[in-house]
C-alpha cells in the first residue's frame, strides 16, 4: 500500500518499525559498499588467460614488433577488433591505452585548447562561455572533464529513449556555443535505458543545425555488456551520420575495462577518418605510442569470431543474479510503497533509483551511518548538484551476492524511514 | 693528414677518390637507417620472460588486485622499483604508463595551464612569453612539448660536463619568465656525456634565483644504460636539492622503455611529496589509474636486487660491439681529417658529430641519396634549427652489425666528399 495515502497513525507505527530494523542494522557494524562500478574477482579472473598468452611472437602481418616503439593508431588487429565492437571499419578506429576516459579528455583537451579553430577562441571571441549538454542522471567522470576545461554544462532530462531531444534541439538552435553532449547510449550510465532508434537518428542530424565544430560524444561503453539473452539494441549512429553528412561530428568510445581488466584493458576512439588523422596529429607531441603488446594479448584472446560474445555471458552469468538480486529486494521492499522509482537494465552496470524528492542526501547518510556507503547524492549530475535531490545510483556488480544482500536490505530500511519521516513531517 | 692544410691538387685527387667511392654506394641501392634510437630484436627478446610471469597471481601484499580500477600513484612495488632506479624513496615517485614522455607532457601542461598558480597566466599578466632553457643538441621530443604549449625555448651550449652553467644562471637571473630546463643528465641525448658534480650542483640550486615555479627537468632516461663496466656516476640531483630547499622544484622522469619493451614498460615520475600529491589530484581528472598489470609484472621481473643490472648488461653485450663498430668506423676515416668530431659516449643510446659549420644538411642529403637515412639536421635543436648546422645524431642500436657496417662506410664519405667540396670551393 501507498505510504503516502496511509494515516498519521499507520505511519508512526511504521517508523516505529523501520526504526527498530534500522537501529539492528547499526548495531551490527557493517562495512558495505554499493558505489564500486567495477568488476567482482570472479569476472576479473575470466581473463586471467592474457598473461601469457604471446608465447613469444610479437610479430603482426605486417613486420611490426609490438614491443618496439611507435604506431599512434594502433595495432590494425586491434583497430579491427575496435571496429567490431563500435560498428565501424578499422580504419576509423584508433586503439588507445587502458582507458577510454583519457581518450575522451585527451580529445576534448584538442577541441578545446589546441585544434587550429577551438571552442576556448570561439568562446574568448564571443565574450562567452563553450557550454555541453549533459543528460542526467549521468557520468561524473564525463562531468569532471567538462569542468576542468571550464566548459558550462547543462542538464538534459534522461528518458527511458534517451535525452529529451525536444530540448536538447531547441538549447542548439539557440545557442552556437553549445559544443557537445554526452551520450552513453545504451545501457547508460547510471539509468541502463538505451536510445531509441528515433533518439539516435535524431542526435546524427543534430550536428547540421548545431555546426561543424559540434560533438556527439557517443561513449558507448556497455554496448556488449548484456545481463542475459533479453538485449536492447542499438541503431548504428555513423551509420546514421554519414547519411546526414555529420560523420565528423560523432565521437565514439569503448574499451575493454569492463570486458578483461578493468584497469588494464585496452581503450577504442572511433571517428570520421579525418577527425582519427587530425587527432593522431594532436597526440604525436604527448604519445608516441600506445601499449601495443597489451593489444596483441587482447587480439589474440578474441580471435575466435564469437570469442567476445561468449566470455561477455559468463560476465553475464556472474553479474546477472546480482542485479536481480538488488531488483527482487526493491520490488518487496518498496514495490507498491510509492516512495522510489527505479530502472530495471537489460545490461551494462548500474541500476538508478529516485526517491522522493528531497531525500536522496538524507538516505544516502542514514545508509553510511549504518555501514552501507552509497554513491554520493547528486554525483550523477554536473557540478554534483542533484536539483531534486533524488537521484541515487547502485553498482551491484562489485560485492559478494551475500554482501549484496545485507546493503540491500540496509538500503530499503533506509528509504522507507527517511520517506516516513518526510510523510510525517509534511503532515 | 688535415684536409684543411692539404693543397688543391691533393684535395681534387681526394675528391675524386671520395666521388668515385660514393657513386660505388649509390649504385648499390642501399637502404639503410640510422636514426632510430631504439632497441634492436635482440635486446627486446631479453624481456619475452615478461609475458606470462603472473601466472595467475595477481593481489598484492596490501590486498590490492592489479587487475581493476584505480591507484593514480602506481602499486607499491613499482614505486620502490622506481625509486630504486631514480634514487628515490617510493614516496617520491608516481608510476606512469607505458611512456615518461606522456609524463613530461602532462606534467608541462599542469605547470603551464592548469596549476592554481601557472605560468601561461603568469606570462599574460606580464605580457611576456615563459621561456624554457634548452641544452642543445637535446631531445627532440621535450622541445616539441615546448612549442605545444607555446614555451620560448633558448639555446644553451652543452658541454662535456653538462649545459654551459654561467649562461644558465646569467639568463634565469635576468628574467623571471624562465620556467624551466631540460636535462638528460646522463649519456645524454645525443652527445652521450654525463653531467659533472659541480653541474648538478649548480643546477639544484637554480631555483633559489629563478623561483619558485621554475623546474629542472630531469629526463634520466638512461641511468642504468650503460654499454660496459666503465660507467659514468651521476650525482643524485634530488639530495642536493633537498639540502638547497629546493626539492619542490626538481621533476625526475625515467622509465623501462629501453630496459624491457620500447612501447609496453612503465614510467616513473620522482618529485617531492607535495609535488606528487598535486600532480595525482591534476591527473584524477584524466587518469583513473594506470596500467597496474604491467607494474606488475615489471617488478616480478626485476624482483632480485641485481636483476636489473644483470639485464642491463645483456643489453651492453649487444649494443656495446655495435657503438664501437660506429666509433672504429669514424676513428679510421675521420680521425686524422680534421673535418669533425664526435662524442664517445660510455651508455645510453646515441653518438653526436658534429661536422664542419655549415655542412650537416649536405652530409644529410648525401647519405640519404646514397641510401642512409640520418636524423634530420636541425633536429636536435629547438624549433628544428641548428644555427651552424653542424650536428648530426647517429643511433647505432637498431640495425645489425652488417647494416651499420655499411652504413658507417657510407656515412663518412659523405662526410669527406662535402667536406673536401667545401675546403675546394674556398680556396
Amino acid at each position: 500500500m501507498e505510504y503516502a495515502s496511509q494515516s498519521k497513525e499507520s505511519l508512526e507505527a511504521l517508523h516505529a518499525e523501520l526504526a527498530e530494523r534500522y537501529e539492528a542494522f547499526r548495531s551490527e557494524q557493517l562495512s558495505l559498499d554499493l558505489t564500486r562500478g567495477k568488476p567482482a574477482k570472479e569476472q576479473l579472473d575470466l581473463s586471467n588467460g592474457l598473461d601469457g598468452i604471446l608465447g613469444g611472437f610479437y610479430l603482426l602481418q605486417d613486420g611490426t614488433d609490438v614491443r618496439n616503439y611507435g604506431g599512434i593508431l594502433g595495432i590494425p588487429e586491434a583497430r579491427s577488433l575496435g571496429g567490431d565492437v563500435l560498428g565501424l571499419p578499422a580504419s576509423e578506429v584508433l586503439v588507445g591505452g587502458n582507458s577510454s576516459l583519457t581518450l575522451m579528455y585527451m580529445y576534448l583537451d584538442f577541441m578545446n585548447n589546441h585544434a587550429a579553430e577551438n571552442w576556448a577562441d570561439e568562446a574568448e571571441a564571443s565574450g562567452g562561455k563553450c557550454k555541453f549538454l549533459c543528460p542526467v542522471p549521468g557520468y561524473d567522470r564525463h562531468f569532471t572533464i567538462c569542468e576542468r576545461f571550464d566548459i558550462e554544462m547543462i542538464n538534459i532530462p534522461m528518458t527511458e529513449t534517451g535525452p529529451d531531444m525536444d530540448k536538447v534541439e531547441t538549447l542548439v538552435a539557440e545557442d552556437p556555443l553549445i559544443k557537445g553532449i554526452w551520450c552513453v547510449p545504451k545501457y547508460s550510465n547510471p539509468t541502463g535505458h538505451t536510445y531509441s532508434a528515433e533518439t539516435v537518428a535524431r542526435l546524427a542530424a543534430l550536428p547540421l543545425s548545431a555546426g561543424k565544430h559540434f560533438r556527439v560524444m557517443w561513449d558507448n561503453a556497455y554496448t556488449v555488456h548484456h545481463l542475459s539473452d533479453d538485449q536492447d539494441e542499438l541503431e548504428n549512429v555513423m551509420e546514421l551520420a554519414r547519411k546526414a553528412g555529420t560523420a565528423d561530428s560523432i565521437i565514439q568510445l569503448a574499451s575493454t575495462s569492463k570486458i578483461t581488466f578493468a584497469g588494464a584493458g585496452i581503450s577504442f576512439l572511433g571517428a570520421s577518418e579525418a577527425n582519427i588523422k587530425a587527432f593522431e596529429q594532436f597526440l604525436s607531441a604527448q604519445v608516441i605510442g600506445f601499449d601495443k603488446v597489451n593489444q596483441l594479448r587482447h587480439v589474440r584472446f578474441f580471435s575466435d569470431g564469437d570469442a567476445l560474445a561468449n566470455h561477455m555471458k559468463q560476465h553475464a552469468a556472474i553479474i546477472g543474479p546480482k542485479f536481480e538480486l538488488v531488483l527482487s529486494k526493491l520490488d518487496a521492499a518498496l514495490g507498491d510503497a510509492g516512495i522510489a522509482e527505479w530502472t530495471r537494465p537489460r545490461g551494462g552496470y548500474f541500476i538508478s533509483l529516485d526517491t522522493m524528492p528531497g531525500l536522496a542526501s538524507e538516505v544516502v547518510k542514514l545508509a553510511s551511518d549504518a555501514g552501507v556507503k552509497l554513491t554520493p547524492a547528486g554525483a550523477t549530475f554536473p557540478y554534483g548538484v542533484d536539483p531534486e535531490d533524488r537521484n541515487i545510483r547502485i553498482a551491484p556488480t562489485f560485492p559478494s551476492m551475500d554482501q549484496l544482500d545485507k546493503a540491500m536490505d540496509v538500503f530499503v530500511t533506509c528509504i522507507g524511514l527517511a520517506s516516513v519521516r518526510n510523510l510525517l513531517e509534511s503532515l
